[in-house]
Protein backbone atom coordinates (compact mmCIF):
# COMPACT_ATOMS: atom_id res chain seq x y z
CA UNK A 1 0.00 0.00 0.00
CA UNK A 2 1.51 3.00 -1.19
CA UNK A 3 1.51 6.33 0.86
CA UNK A 4 -0.26 9.16 0.55
CA UNK A 5 0.39 12.82 0.22
CA UNK A 6 -1.34 16.31 0.10
CA UNK A 7 0.78 19.52 -0.85
CA UNK A 8 -0.73 22.64 -0.08
CA UNK A 9 0.55 25.80 -1.31
CA UNK A 10 -0.34 28.89 0.49
CA UNK A 11 -0.14 32.26 -1.41
CA UNK A 12 -2.64 34.91 -2.65
CA UNK A 13 0.15 35.31 -5.24
CA UNK A 14 -0.66 31.76 -6.74
CA UNK A 15 -4.28 32.79 -6.89
CA UNK A 16 -3.81 36.40 -9.10
CA UNK A 17 -1.55 33.98 -11.52
CA UNK A 18 1.53 36.23 -10.43
CA UNK A 19 3.56 33.31 -9.92
CA UNK A 20 3.58 29.49 -11.26
CA UNK A 21 2.95 27.02 -8.84
CA UNK A 22 6.49 24.97 -9.44
CA UNK A 23 7.37 24.34 -5.98
CA UNK A 24 4.06 21.67 -6.15
CA UNK A 25 5.57 20.52 -9.00
CA UNK A 26 8.68 19.76 -7.33
CA UNK A 27 7.48 18.29 -4.63
CA UNK A 28 5.29 16.00 -6.01
CA UNK A 29 7.98 14.65 -8.77
CA UNK A 30 10.39 13.71 -5.40
CA UNK A 31 7.10 12.33 -3.52
CA UNK A 32 6.64 10.25 -6.71
CA UNK A 33 10.04 8.92 -6.55
CA UNK A 34 9.84 7.33 -3.34
CA UNK A 35 6.95 5.78 -3.84
CA UNK A 36 4.49 8.16 -2.81
CA UNK A 37 1.56 9.12 -4.32
CA UNK A 38 0.03 12.62 -4.31
CA UNK A 39 -3.58 12.76 -3.82
CA UNK A 40 -4.08 16.42 -3.85
CA UNK A 41 -2.38 19.48 -4.27
CA UNK A 42 -4.18 22.70 -3.38
CA UNK A 43 -3.09 25.95 -3.32
CA UNK A 44 -4.73 28.93 -0.85
CA UNK A 45 -4.71 32.59 0.11
CA UNK A 46 -3.16 34.41 2.78
CA UNK A 47 -6.01 33.91 4.97
CA UNK A 48 -5.73 32.03 8.96
CA UNK A 49 -9.34 30.22 8.45
CA UNK A 50 -8.76 29.19 4.32
CA UNK A 51 -5.17 27.49 5.33
CA UNK A 52 -7.47 26.11 8.70
CA UNK A 53 -10.12 24.76 6.58
CA UNK A 54 -7.78 23.43 3.78
CA UNK A 55 -5.23 21.53 6.36
CA UNK A 56 -7.88 20.13 8.57
CA UNK A 57 -9.77 18.39 5.72
CA UNK A 58 -6.71 16.92 4.56
CA UNK A 59 -6.15 15.63 8.33
CA UNK A 60 -9.84 14.49 8.25
CA UNK A 61 -8.16 12.37 5.26
CA UNK A 62 -5.72 10.50 7.38
CA UNK A 63 -3.31 11.33 4.94
CA UNK A 64 0.17 10.46 5.60
CA UNK A 65 2.36 12.91 4.67
CA UNK A 66 0.84 16.94 4.51
CA UNK A 67 3.56 19.48 3.36
CA UNK A 68 2.85 22.87 2.93
CA UNK A 69 4.69 25.75 1.27
CA UNK A 70 4.77 29.42 2.14
CA UNK A 71 3.45 32.09 4.54
CA UNK A 72 6.24 31.04 7.52
CA UNK A 73 7.97 34.71 6.93
CA UNK A 74 7.87 37.87 9.25
CA UNK A 75 4.75 40.21 7.47
CA UNK A 76 1.78 40.48 8.79
CA UNK A 77 0.30 37.96 5.93
CA UNK A 78 2.37 35.76 6.55
CA UNK A 79 0.04 32.81 8.55
CA UNK A 80 0.53 29.38 7.74
CA UNK A 81 1.58 28.67 11.26
CA UNK A 82 -1.57 30.26 12.86
CA UNK A 83 -3.56 28.42 10.54
CA UNK A 84 -2.61 25.18 11.09
CA UNK A 85 -2.53 26.13 14.72
CA UNK A 86 -5.85 26.66 14.51
CA UNK A 87 -6.88 23.49 12.49
CA UNK A 88 -4.90 21.31 15.30
CA UNK A 89 -6.92 23.46 17.90
CA UNK A 90 -3.53 24.10 19.44
CA UNK A 91 -1.64 27.24 21.38
CA UNK A 92 0.70 29.15 19.32
CA UNK A 93 3.97 29.86 21.42
CA UNK A 94 6.94 31.26 21.04
CA UNK A 95 9.39 28.00 20.43
CA UNK A 96 12.81 28.44 22.31
CA UNK A 97 14.76 26.10 19.49
CA UNK A 98 12.93 27.85 16.83
CA UNK A 99 13.70 31.49 18.45
CA UNK A 100 17.52 30.41 18.78
CA UNK A 101 17.49 29.72 15.28
CA UNK A 102 16.09 32.86 14.21
CA UNK A 103 18.40 35.08 16.77
CA UNK A 104 21.60 32.96 15.44
CA UNK A 105 20.36 34.04 11.78
CA UNK A 106 20.50 37.95 13.13
CA UNK A 107 23.30 37.29 15.15
CA UNK A 108 25.35 36.15 11.69
CA UNK A 109 24.02 39.12 9.45
CA UNK A 110 25.22 41.72 12.58
CA UNK A 111 28.96 39.89 12.54
CA UNK A 112 28.92 40.18 8.12
CA UNK A 113 27.44 44.06 9.07
CA UNK A 114 24.78 43.81 7.23
CA UNK A 115 22.67 44.98 10.46
CA UNK A 116 23.42 47.35 13.28
CA UNK A 117 22.35 45.54 16.20
CA UNK A 118 20.54 42.14 16.81
CA UNK A 119 17.47 43.43 17.47
CA UNK A 120 14.37 40.31 17.96
CA UNK A 121 11.55 42.52 16.94
CA UNK A 122 7.87 41.25 17.07
CA UNK A 123 8.12 40.32 12.75
CA UNK A 124 11.09 38.45 13.97
CA UNK A 125 9.79 36.52 16.66
CA UNK A 126 6.77 35.92 14.87
CA UNK A 127 8.93 33.51 12.54
CA UNK A 128 9.64 31.26 15.83
CA UNK A 129 5.90 31.41 17.33
CA UNK A 130 5.25 27.55 16.57
CA UNK A 131 1.58 25.44 17.25
CA UNK A 132 2.41 23.60 20.25
CA UNK A 133 4.15 20.21 20.34
CA UNK A 134 5.95 21.69 16.81
CA UNK A 135 9.44 20.97 15.91
CA UNK A 136 11.63 23.87 13.95
CA UNK A 137 13.47 22.68 10.97
CA UNK A 138 16.94 24.51 10.46
CA UNK A 139 17.10 26.56 7.49
CA UNK A 140 19.98 27.27 5.56
CA UNK A 141 19.40 29.72 3.39
CA UNK A 142 16.96 32.24 5.29
CA UNK A 143 15.75 33.55 8.30
CA UNK A 144 12.10 31.44 9.13
CA UNK A 145 12.35 27.65 10.33
CA UNK A 146 10.69 25.16 8.84
CA UNK A 147 8.59 23.21 10.85
CA UNK A 148 6.90 19.85 11.77
CA UNK A 149 4.57 17.99 13.80
CA UNK A 150 4.20 14.89 14.21
CA UNK A 151 0.72 13.27 14.98
CA UNK A 152 -1.11 9.72 14.94
CA UNK A 153 -1.19 9.54 11.37
CA UNK A 154 0.15 12.72 9.61
CA UNK A 155 3.45 14.13 9.79
CA UNK A 156 2.48 17.89 8.74
CA UNK A 157 5.65 19.80 7.60
CA UNK A 158 5.44 23.44 6.69
CA UNK A 159 8.03 24.83 4.08
CA UNK A 160 9.09 28.45 3.24
CA UNK A 161 7.55 29.52 -0.29
CA UNK A 162 10.80 30.58 -1.50
CA UNK A 163 12.05 27.82 -3.64
CA UNK A 164 15.42 27.48 -3.06
CA UNK A 165 14.81 27.73 1.01
CA UNK A 166 12.00 25.11 0.33
CA UNK A 167 13.92 22.73 -1.16
CA UNK A 168 17.37 23.09 0.86
CA UNK A 169 15.24 22.34 4.29
CA UNK A 170 13.20 19.33 1.80
CA UNK A 171 16.36 17.34 1.04
CA UNK A 172 18.15 17.87 4.55
CA UNK A 173 14.89 16.64 6.34
CA UNK A 174 11.98 15.99 4.53
CA UNK A 175 13.35 13.26 1.80
CA UNK A 176 15.25 11.21 4.18
CA UNK A 177 12.14 10.62 6.32
CA UNK A 178 9.79 9.84 3.08
CA UNK A 179 12.42 7.58 2.12
CA UNK A 180 12.16 5.86 5.49
CA UNK A 181 8.66 6.02 5.97
CA UNK A 182 7.79 5.05 1.98
CA UNK A 183 9.63 1.74 2.44
CA UNK A 184 10.72 -0.23 -0.11
CA UNK A 185 8.54 1.11 -3.29
CA UNK A 186 10.09 3.24 -5.87
CA UNK A 187 8.17 4.92 -9.23
CA UNK A 188 9.35 4.28 -12.51
CA UNK A 189 7.83 5.51 -15.96
CA UNK A 190 8.90 6.02 -19.43
CA UNK A 191 7.37 7.13 -22.70
CA UNK A 192 6.56 6.28 -26.48
CA UNK A 193 4.96 8.30 -28.89
CA UNK A 194 2.10 7.49 -31.33
CA UNK A 195 1.49 9.18 -34.92
CA UNK A 196 -1.18 8.24 -36.74
CA UNK A 197 -3.61 7.30 -34.58
CA UNK A 198 -6.43 9.15 -33.51
CA UNK A 199 -6.61 9.33 -29.54
CA UNK A 200 -10.31 8.25 -29.94
CA UNK A 201 -8.79 4.88 -31.47
CA UNK A 202 -5.73 4.92 -29.14
CA UNK A 203 -8.92 4.59 -26.14
CA UNK A 204 -9.84 1.30 -26.26
CA UNK A 205 -5.58 -0.16 -26.99
CA UNK A 206 -4.97 1.35 -23.54
CA UNK A 207 -8.01 -0.43 -22.01
CA UNK A 208 -6.84 -3.86 -23.83
CA UNK A 209 -3.16 -3.63 -22.63
CA UNK A 210 -3.73 -2.12 -18.81
CA UNK A 211 -5.90 -5.27 -18.51
CA UNK A 212 -3.85 -7.32 -19.50
CA UNK A 213 -1.04 -5.30 -17.34
CA UNK A 214 -2.74 -5.00 -13.75
CA UNK A 215 0.74 -3.13 -12.66
CA UNK A 216 0.77 -0.83 -15.18
CA UNK A 217 -0.99 2.39 -15.59
CA UNK A 218 -1.07 4.12 -19.29
CA UNK A 219 -1.87 7.58 -19.78
CA UNK A 220 -1.91 9.49 -23.18
CA UNK A 221 -1.32 12.92 -23.84
CA UNK A 222 -2.63 14.56 -27.34
CA UNK A 223 0.41 16.57 -28.65
CA UNK A 224 -0.64 17.65 -31.97
CA UNK A 225 -4.30 18.01 -32.94
CA UNK A 226 -6.65 15.23 -33.00
CA UNK A 227 -7.16 15.86 -37.25
CA UNK A 228 -3.31 15.63 -36.78
CA UNK A 229 -2.78 13.18 -34.30
CA UNK A 230 1.19 12.76 -32.36
CA UNK A 231 -0.04 11.33 -28.92
CA UNK A 232 2.26 10.79 -26.27
CA UNK A 233 1.54 7.38 -24.13
CA UNK A 234 3.16 7.40 -20.34
CA UNK A 235 4.20 4.52 -18.71
CA UNK A 236 4.42 4.64 -15.66
CA UNK A 237 4.57 2.07 -12.28
CA UNK A 238 5.94 1.31 -8.67
CA UNK A 239 8.06 -1.66 -8.11
CA UNK A 240 10.46 -3.05 -5.31
CA UNK A 241 13.01 -2.58 -7.50
CA UNK A 242 14.23 -1.54 -11.56
CA UNK A 243 14.20 -5.22 -12.87
CA UNK A 244 10.85 -6.19 -11.91
CA UNK A 245 9.92 -2.58 -13.34
CA UNK A 246 11.53 -2.42 -16.54
CA UNK A 247 9.95 -6.16 -17.06
CA UNK A 248 6.49 -5.22 -16.69
CA UNK A 249 7.21 -1.66 -18.93
CA UNK A 250 8.68 -3.51 -21.14
CA UNK A 251 5.64 -6.29 -22.09
CA UNK A 252 3.09 -3.65 -21.84
CA UNK A 253 4.87 -1.66 -24.22
CA UNK A 254 5.61 -4.04 -26.84
CA UNK A 255 1.92 -5.29 -26.46
CA UNK A 256 0.50 -1.40 -26.50
CA UNK A 257 2.61 -1.20 -30.00
CA UNK A 258 1.83 -3.89 -31.75
CA UNK A 259 -2.14 -3.02 -31.28
CA UNK A 260 -1.46 0.45 -31.88
CA UNK A 261 0.78 -0.70 -35.49
CA UNK A 262 -2.27 -3.47 -36.30
CA UNK A 263 -4.47 -0.59 -36.57
CA UNK A 264 -2.08 2.09 -38.81
CA UNK A 265 -0.60 3.92 -36.16
CA UNK A 266 3.56 4.42 -36.03
CA UNK A 267 5.15 4.04 -32.80
CA UNK A 268 8.26 6.57 -31.78
CA UNK A 269 10.63 6.31 -28.65
CA UNK A 270 11.37 9.73 -28.95
CA UNK A 271 8.99 13.04 -29.19
CA UNK A 272 8.88 14.72 -32.73
CA UNK A 273 11.31 17.63 -32.67
CA UNK B 1 -18.34 42.38 -3.09
CA UNK B 2 -16.31 40.95 -5.61
CA UNK B 3 -17.21 37.08 -7.53
CA UNK B 4 -15.47 34.21 -6.41
CA UNK B 5 -13.43 31.82 -8.38
CA UNK B 6 -12.54 27.51 -7.97
CA UNK B 7 -10.01 26.16 -10.32
CA UNK B 8 -10.12 22.17 -10.36
CA UNK B 9 -7.14 20.70 -12.70
CA UNK B 10 -7.80 16.83 -13.09
CA UNK B 11 -5.24 14.41 -14.07
CA UNK B 12 -2.41 12.24 -12.50
CA UNK B 13 0.31 13.52 -14.70
CA UNK B 14 -0.46 16.93 -12.10
CA UNK B 15 0.14 14.78 -9.08
CA UNK B 16 3.44 12.91 -10.18
CA UNK B 17 5.13 16.12 -10.88
CA UNK B 18 4.66 15.27 -14.61
CA UNK B 19 3.42 18.05 -16.10
CA UNK B 20 3.64 21.83 -14.45
CA UNK B 21 0.03 23.06 -13.88
CA UNK B 22 0.60 26.43 -16.04
CA UNK B 23 -3.21 26.23 -16.86
CA UNK B 24 -4.36 27.19 -13.40
CA UNK B 25 -2.01 30.37 -13.51
CA UNK B 26 -3.41 31.78 -16.88
CA UNK B 27 -6.91 31.08 -15.70
CA UNK B 28 -6.56 33.06 -12.36
CA UNK B 29 -4.38 35.32 -14.46
CA UNK B 30 -7.63 35.95 -16.58
CA UNK B 31 -10.14 35.72 -14.22
CA UNK B 32 -8.62 38.32 -11.28
CA UNK B 33 -8.24 40.78 -14.34
CA UNK B 34 -12.24 40.85 -14.52
CA UNK B 35 -11.63 41.74 -10.57
CA UNK B 36 -13.35 38.23 -9.90
CA UNK B 37 -11.04 36.35 -6.80
CA UNK B 38 -10.00 32.85 -7.50
CA UNK B 39 -10.57 31.47 -3.51
CA UNK B 40 -8.76 28.13 -4.25
CA UNK B 41 -6.38 26.10 -6.47
CA UNK B 42 -6.97 22.37 -6.33
CA UNK B 43 -4.90 19.50 -8.69
CA UNK B 44 -6.93 15.96 -8.26
CA UNK B 45 -6.35 12.53 -9.98
CA UNK B 46 -7.95 10.72 -12.31
CA UNK B 47 -10.34 9.39 -9.98
CA UNK B 48 -13.97 9.65 -10.28
CA UNK B 49 -14.70 10.36 -6.17
CA UNK B 50 -11.95 12.17 -5.82
CA UNK B 51 -13.38 14.58 -8.70
CA UNK B 52 -16.72 14.54 -7.20
CA UNK B 53 -15.32 15.05 -3.56
CA UNK B 54 -13.49 18.28 -5.22
CA UNK B 55 -16.15 19.72 -6.89
CA UNK B 56 -19.15 18.53 -4.42
CA UNK B 57 -16.46 20.60 -1.63
CA UNK B 58 -16.34 23.74 -3.98
CA UNK B 59 -20.20 23.36 -4.42
CA UNK B 60 -20.36 23.47 -0.56
CA UNK B 61 -18.94 26.96 -0.72
CA UNK B 62 -21.22 28.37 -3.14
CA UNK B 63 -18.39 29.53 -5.25
CA UNK B 64 -19.95 31.64 -8.21
CA UNK B 65 -17.52 29.87 -10.70
CA UNK B 66 -16.03 27.00 -10.84
CA UNK B 67 -13.96 25.92 -13.44
CA UNK B 68 -12.22 22.31 -14.46
CA UNK B 69 -9.40 21.74 -16.68
CA UNK B 70 -9.25 18.19 -17.90
CA UNK B 71 -10.65 14.87 -18.10
CA UNK B 72 -13.15 15.08 -20.93
CA UNK B 73 -11.37 13.41 -23.91
CA UNK B 74 -11.98 9.80 -24.91
CA UNK B 75 -10.02 7.73 -22.89
CA UNK B 76 -10.70 5.43 -20.23
CA UNK B 77 -9.23 7.90 -17.59
CA UNK B 78 -11.30 11.04 -18.64
CA UNK B 79 -13.04 10.99 -15.73
CA UNK B 80 -14.42 14.60 -15.06
CA UNK B 81 -18.23 14.49 -16.48
CA UNK B 82 -18.89 11.13 -14.54
CA UNK B 83 -17.16 12.92 -11.24
CA UNK B 84 -19.25 15.65 -12.21
CA UNK B 85 -22.64 13.95 -12.61
CA UNK B 86 -21.93 12.45 -8.87
CA UNK B 87 -21.29 15.47 -7.29
CA UNK B 88 -24.27 16.96 -8.46
CA UNK B 89 -26.41 13.83 -7.86
CA UNK B 90 -27.33 13.57 -11.64
CA UNK B 91 -27.43 10.90 -14.69
CA UNK B 92 -25.20 10.98 -16.92
CA UNK B 93 -26.71 11.03 -20.89
CA UNK B 94 -25.66 11.05 -24.22
CA UNK B 95 -26.06 14.92 -25.03
CA UNK B 96 -27.48 15.39 -28.71
CA UNK B 97 -25.96 18.70 -29.49
CA UNK B 98 -22.92 17.28 -28.28
CA UNK B 99 -22.77 14.79 -30.34
CA UNK B 100 -23.25 16.61 -32.70
CA UNK B 101 -20.48 18.70 -32.46
CA UNK B 102 -18.47 15.55 -32.32
CA UNK B 103 -19.90 13.86 -35.25
CA UNK B 104 -19.36 16.87 -37.26
CA UNK B 105 -15.36 17.16 -36.29
CA UNK B 106 -14.69 13.30 -37.14
CA UNK B 107 -16.86 14.29 -40.15
CA UNK B 108 -14.29 16.91 -40.78
CA UNK B 109 -11.27 14.39 -40.48
CA UNK B 110 -12.62 11.96 -42.81
CA UNK B 111 -13.44 14.43 -45.54
CA UNK B 112 -9.73 15.67 -44.89
CA UNK B 113 -8.97 11.73 -45.41
CA UNK B 114 -7.39 11.69 -42.34
CA UNK B 115 -9.61 8.86 -41.23
CA UNK B 116 -11.66 5.92 -43.34
CA UNK B 117 -14.91 6.07 -42.18
CA UNK B 118 -16.41 8.22 -39.35
CA UNK B 119 -17.79 5.65 -36.55
CA UNK B 120 -19.17 7.16 -33.59
CA UNK B 121 -17.12 4.39 -31.16
CA UNK B 122 -17.87 4.21 -27.27
CA UNK B 123 -14.74 6.21 -26.78
CA UNK B 124 -16.55 9.04 -28.90
CA UNK B 125 -19.86 8.59 -27.83
CA UNK B 126 -17.82 9.21 -24.76
CA UNK B 127 -17.15 13.15 -25.31
CA UNK B 128 -21.08 13.67 -25.44
CA UNK B 129 -22.20 11.68 -22.64
CA UNK B 130 -22.33 14.98 -19.98
CA UNK B 131 -24.68 15.31 -16.88
CA UNK B 132 -28.59 15.93 -17.21
CA UNK B 133 -29.29 19.45 -17.83
CA UNK B 134 -25.50 20.52 -18.97
CA UNK B 135 -24.50 22.41 -22.29
CA UNK B 136 -21.59 21.75 -24.32
CA UNK B 137 -19.65 24.45 -25.68
CA UNK B 138 -18.16 24.31 -29.13
CA UNK B 139 -14.45 23.31 -28.97
CA UNK B 140 -12.87 24.74 -31.88
CA UNK B 141 -9.44 23.23 -31.79
CA UNK B 142 -10.38 19.47 -30.65
CA UNK B 143 -12.99 17.03 -30.60
CA UNK B 144 -14.31 17.09 -26.67
CA UNK B 145 -16.65 19.84 -26.58
CA UNK B 146 -16.22 21.94 -23.36
CA UNK B 147 -19.19 21.77 -20.71
CA UNK B 148 -21.20 24.59 -18.63
CA UNK B 149 -23.81 23.71 -16.32
CA UNK B 150 -25.98 26.73 -14.69
CA UNK B 151 -27.32 26.09 -11.19
CA UNK B 152 -28.51 28.36 -8.88
CA UNK B 153 -25.70 29.65 -6.95
CA UNK B 154 -22.86 28.86 -9.30
CA UNK B 155 -21.61 27.87 -13.23
CA UNK B 156 -19.81 24.79 -13.14
CA UNK B 157 -17.75 24.84 -16.40
CA UNK B 158 -15.66 22.02 -17.54
CA UNK B 159 -12.58 23.07 -20.07
CA UNK B 160 -9.72 20.52 -22.10
CA UNK B 161 -6.44 19.40 -20.45
CA UNK B 162 -5.05 20.41 -23.65
CA UNK B 163 -3.75 24.57 -22.95
CA UNK B 164 -4.61 25.43 -26.73
CA UNK B 165 -8.36 24.22 -26.60
CA UNK B 166 -8.65 25.20 -22.82
CA UNK B 167 -7.63 28.72 -23.86
CA UNK B 168 -9.72 28.71 -26.84
CA UNK B 169 -13.15 27.84 -25.25
CA UNK B 170 -12.35 30.16 -22.50
CA UNK B 171 -11.59 33.17 -24.77
CA UNK B 172 -14.87 32.12 -26.94
CA UNK B 173 -17.13 31.51 -24.42
CA UNK B 174 -15.83 31.83 -20.58
CA UNK B 175 -14.66 35.01 -20.63
CA UNK B 176 -17.88 37.31 -22.03
CA UNK B 177 -19.40 35.35 -19.00
CA UNK B 178 -16.85 35.57 -16.22
CA UNK B 179 -16.93 39.81 -17.54
CA UNK B 180 -20.75 40.36 -17.69
CA UNK B 181 -21.36 38.52 -14.29
CA UNK B 182 -18.11 40.03 -12.39
CA UNK B 183 -19.70 43.77 -12.53
CA UNK B 184 -17.36 47.01 -13.36
CA UNK B 185 -14.36 46.06 -10.55
CA UNK B 186 -11.55 45.52 -12.42
CA UNK B 187 -7.85 44.34 -11.03
CA UNK B 188 -4.74 46.66 -11.01
CA UNK B 189 -1.71 46.02 -9.81
CA UNK B 190 2.39 46.96 -9.95
CA UNK B 191 5.81 46.39 -8.21
CA UNK B 192 8.25 48.11 -6.99
CA UNK B 193 11.99 47.15 -5.48
CA UNK B 194 13.53 47.45 -2.01
CA UNK B 195 17.45 46.85 -1.88
CA UNK B 196 18.87 47.31 1.86
CA UNK B 197 16.31 46.77 4.33
CA UNK B 198 15.58 43.31 5.62
CA UNK B 199 11.65 41.53 4.72
CA UNK B 200 11.36 41.67 8.81
CA UNK B 201 12.58 45.57 9.26
CA UNK B 202 10.01 45.89 5.64
CA UNK B 203 7.16 44.01 7.61
CA UNK B 204 6.34 46.65 10.01
CA UNK B 205 5.83 49.55 7.24
CA UNK B 206 3.96 47.47 4.93
CA UNK B 207 1.62 46.86 7.89
CA UNK B 208 0.96 50.78 8.69
CA UNK B 209 0.95 51.13 4.83
CA UNK B 210 -1.77 48.77 4.20
CA UNK B 211 -3.43 49.95 7.21
CA UNK B 212 -3.70 53.54 6.34
CA UNK B 213 -4.65 52.72 2.81
CA UNK B 214 -7.46 50.40 3.19
CA UNK B 215 -8.10 49.70 -0.70
CA UNK B 216 -4.67 48.19 -1.34
CA UNK B 217 -3.24 45.02 -0.88
CA UNK B 218 0.72 45.06 -0.61
CA UNK B 219 2.99 41.35 -0.43
CA UNK B 220 6.75 41.36 -0.18
CA UNK B 221 8.43 38.85 -2.09
CA UNK B 222 12.14 38.23 -0.94
CA UNK B 223 14.30 37.29 -3.89
CA UNK B 224 17.53 37.86 -2.40
CA UNK B 225 18.74 36.23 0.41
CA UNK B 226 17.65 37.81 3.88
CA UNK B 227 21.42 38.21 4.42
CA UNK B 228 21.47 40.59 1.14
CA UNK B 229 17.81 41.35 0.93
CA UNK B 230 16.26 42.56 -2.56
CA UNK B 231 12.61 42.40 -1.98
CA UNK B 232 9.57 43.14 -4.76
CA UNK B 233 7.03 44.77 -3.25
CA UNK B 234 3.56 43.93 -5.09
CA UNK B 235 0.78 46.61 -4.58
CA UNK B 236 -2.64 45.36 -5.99
CA UNK B 237 -6.14 46.44 -5.69
CA UNK B 238 -9.82 46.49 -7.40
CA UNK B 239 -11.74 49.33 -8.78
CA UNK B 240 -14.47 50.88 -10.84
CA UNK B 241 -11.85 52.75 -12.80
CA UNK B 242 -8.15 52.91 -13.79
CA UNK B 243 -8.04 56.63 -12.47
CA UNK B 244 -9.11 55.50 -8.65
CA UNK B 245 -6.96 52.42 -8.96
CA UNK B 246 -3.66 55.31 -10.29
CA UNK B 247 -4.79 57.29 -7.29
CA UNK B 248 -4.83 54.28 -4.70
CA UNK B 249 -1.88 52.66 -5.81
CA UNK B 250 0.13 56.00 -6.46
CA UNK B 251 -0.57 56.97 -2.22
CA UNK B 252 0.46 53.87 -1.05
CA UNK B 253 3.70 53.23 -3.01
CA UNK B 254 4.40 56.55 -2.29
CA UNK B 255 4.08 56.00 1.58
CA UNK B 256 5.73 52.80 1.74
CA UNK B 257 8.26 54.52 0.12
CA UNK B 258 8.85 56.99 2.30
CA UNK B 259 9.14 54.27 5.14
CA UNK B 260 11.60 52.29 3.34
CA UNK B 261 13.88 55.05 2.75
CA UNK B 262 13.54 56.91 6.21
CA UNK B 263 15.12 53.15 7.45
CA UNK B 264 18.19 53.25 5.19
CA UNK B 265 16.35 50.80 2.27
CA UNK B 266 16.51 52.07 -1.29
CA UNK B 267 13.14 51.85 -3.58
CA UNK B 268 13.80 50.73 -7.24
CA UNK B 269 10.96 50.98 -9.95
CA UNK B 270 13.10 47.96 -11.95
CA UNK B 271 13.63 44.20 -10.64
CA UNK B 272 17.59 43.65 -10.14
CA UNK B 273 19.50 42.69 -13.35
Amino acid sequence: MKQQMEIICIGNELLIGKTLNTSAQWLAKRATTFGIMTKRITAVGDDVDEIASVVHEALKRKTKFIITTGGLGPTFDDKTLEGIAKALNRKSEVNEKALKMVREKYETYFREGKMKRVELTPPRVKMATLPERAEPLPNPLGTAPGVIIEMEATFLISLPGVPPEMEAIYEEFVAPLLKKEAGELTFFETSIYADGIMESALAPLIDKTMHDNPHIYIKSHPKGEERKPHIEIHFSTTAKNSETAKNHLGKAIIQLSELVQKDGGKIKLQKKK
